[in-house]
């Protein structure tokens, strides 16, 4: 009797050697903000364009751009069958700071059942979910049950412009009825849910001057503009001391969610203790007054300094009078919100506010809308649906705050919507030290993207 | 026909090599903060030694300290005459940020007079003009006209902990009428200054912490605590946009110069705008409004931020929420305000205006009084003699408004009053890049020296 379910089979048989493969995709250092890792780049981009090939896809091509390679591969051999678009990143953040990792960041430890390691949620486990499930299929049947495209990028956490280039010269190319994505979390271990919105987000880097260079403040102190405390002004004038932006009319177009989908979010299994103290873990929990944290995190926009320098931070003391300081600002933005707007009050505010003896150069680094699609659109339906059955859990509607900018570039390019499909858990740790991904979640994505794309074949 | 000024020959003769000595001193990269430098910090006082020596000093010892050792010398045959104490030290800031430098900051080089190098000024080539001027005198007379000890650290730039130990278990052996300095500036080039108050320091680092890691900005953005902000607006609340320090009870005790001294200091030459343009090279000048850059500089207490750290401050961008932030600050004290009493406002004020969800740890690195000593002191007005003979202008009474601690502990421990004989310049660009030392002032100081301790002998 032949196995009742041949794709399973082969999943199961092949778990250990998807790990494997994914566990060698990790080792490659392939930090995109950082210049010294270009050729780690190219190393992860040719690694996930040669696995492209083994799973059956055609017309592989790696892409030179003006920074990291983009990857394009299809299978086109389903006519009259919709076509989906697949994307993924395989670029990663920096690991820094090393110190606070338990195991190094670019060797896959596996502790407690998830793989630690920087990129192992964030992309690089989730996009080969894609790769594993479209192997799986097309080994089983020698086909697929649609057309497939991948569209994979190696500057997702550096802005993506290559992408941005790409997409805008070849609309022909990338026609597709609907882009997948698994570069999201799950609201909760075992709890499927599909992210219908996702923040946009404005970064800019702000760089004040004060002395033409550092001063003694023994001699100057007293006199001289400080530019460290100068940014420290501007930078503490952002916000109230309630968590408000003070920039002048930035929640003035601000979308407030559906009535119905801001009752969906009470129902959700949230603790607020256990979210302070096991995902924060500071003594308590910030933002604007009114809202609650889902509200906060998914609707509401925030500013943010993400990194901030200046003067002399060795050990010891030393007493200048900083010349320079720079701080990394960004502002998360909801539907509604328009960056281009928001920009030009941004820079009015920072021209108003700083203060007397310092110069503040704004430098843009990227900024793109918030993105939405509808829970009733019939690809989200029958995601929703795979998902379903593949936890044995109903799948909830969430949103994300974090910026997948694709996502508003894939509608407003290509007219698609984006099915984002996420296997990440709350506590990954994307960004910081100890990232990590479930490696259940790995599994069972996989076998969901078989279903999502079985589901999608005409009747 | 025997040279009229024997002494005044012996310096002319040997110009060259006390350069050539200097420079070899300066090459040293006894950089006191960074711990790698400790076996540059021995060179450094090994080679001073050496040179006492060579200048006819006895009882020559390098002492073993916890940090960085203390040179001690002595020559005391002079019964009757009066003791002098030089006083000096050996190790220097870091040459951080390297790229400003037009020349390496250990290579001494020469531009126009002056030699360019960490260290040149503060206070290396000032410290080798004592042991140049007693050398001088001794190998002309085979004798000094009084008794002079050296005191010579390394720890100046980090606090001073091991001179002020050695200072508290030495009063005997350190005995002397007046403490002889040369770690200031002259007002002007060519305009004689003796510095008669110098200002005291609290140096403290400020270590914020938020969430317990690094946090995704996206997920967390909006409701969890970020400290690097947090920092920011308990540092923007410690002074007013006008520059007056907001710790309540920071100006309480300040005791104002008395008019004739204020009424001299408008007497200085000053150039404002030249001040602005030439030396601090900002768009204007800041602080406390009703008040002199004299007065702010010299006679205002100052709170100010040297270096601020946190976050991501590499290239590109990325999107975390800190979890940790930190600052070093330091306020600069005028006569009669307490450190101690300020030492306890401060942790109040922190404490009173740290943001929730943020902890913050004060840690002191090191809290002196100001210091004063009358221009009618018999020693102050043999070195303004000395000065004013050596350069052909009247010499002027200033203030600095730097911190030399042992200044206050010389008085304290030793019960004698210091003579600040400072042969730097305003621009000398002290702790910063491009620090230099003019080579005109180095031999004039020598000139002043020999005078200053001929004019000490009994009648």
């Amino acid at each position: 009797m032949p196995d009742p379910n041949p794709v399973e089979a082969f999943l199961s048989a092949n778990q250990q050697r998807f790990q494997d493969e994914l566990f060698e995709l990790i080792r490659i250092p392939s930090v995109s903000t950082l210049p010294e890792h270009a050729p780690d780049l190219c190393r992860a981009a040719d690694f996930v364009a040669s696995k492209l090939r083994d799973a059956g896809m055609e017309n592989v091509e790696v892409i030179p751009t003006d920074k990291h390679p983009l990857i394009y591969a299809d299978w086109l051999h389903a006519p009259g069958a919709p076509t989906v678009l697949c994307y993924g990143h395989y670029d990663v953040q920096p690991a820094e700071p090393l110190e606070e990792w338990a195991s190094p960041p670019f060797e896959p430890t596996v502790r407690d059942g998830s793989v630690y390691a920087r990129g192992s949620a964030d992309d690089k486990g989730q996009l080969y979910i894609h790769i594993k499930a479209v192997e799986a299929l097309h080994e089983v049947h020698g086909a697929l049950p649609i057309n497939v495209k991948f569209l994979i990028e190696g500057e997702e956490e550096v802005g993506g412009e290559s992408i941005s280039a790409y997409l805008l010269d070849n609309h022909e190319k990338l026609k597709a009825d609907v882009a997948l994505i698994s570069d999201t979390s799950m609201y909760a271990p075992g709890l499927p849910s599909l992210d219908i919105g996702l923040r946009g987000m404005i970064y800019q880097e702000w760089e004040a001057t004060g002395p033409a260079q550092d001063l003694h403040s023994g001699m100057y102190g007293g006199a001289a503009p400080n530019a460290v405390f100068g940014l420290v002004e501007l930078l503490a004038k952002c916000k109230s001391a309630d968590g408000v932006c003070q920039i002048p009319g930035f929640y003035d177009d601000v979308e407030p969610p559906a009535p119905a989908e801001k009752e969906s979010w009470e129902r959700l299994p949230f603790d607020e203790s256990e979210y302070l103290n096991s995902e924060v873990g500071s003594s308590q929990l910030t933002g604007e007054p009114g809202y609650s944290v889902m509200e906060r995190t998914w609707a509401r926009p925030t500013f943010e300094v993400h990194g901030i320098g200046g003067g002399f931070t060795g050990p010891g003391a030393k007493t200048v009078i900083p010349a320079k300081a720079v701080a990394k600002v960004s502002m998360r933005l909801v539907p509604n919100q328009d960056p281009e707007k928001l920009l030009a009050s941004i820079n009015r505010f920072v021209a108003d506010n700083t203060p007397k003896g310092i110069s503040v150069k704004v430098r843009g680094m990227n900024a793109s809308p918030a993105s939405m699609v509808s829970p009733e659109n019939p690809f989200i339906q029958k995601a929703a649906a795979a998902l379903t059955e593949t936890f044995g859990t109903q799948t909830v509607f969430t949103r994300c705050g974090g910026s997948i900018p694709i996502v508003g570039e894939f509608s407003e390019e290509l007219g698609i919507p984006t099915v984002l499909m996420g296997f990440g858990l709350p506590d990954d740790s994307l960004h910081g030290p100890n990232e990590k991904f479930s490696l259940e979640n790995f599994q069972m994505g996989i076998r969901t993207v078989v279903r999502f794309l079985e589901s999608l074949a005409p009747a």
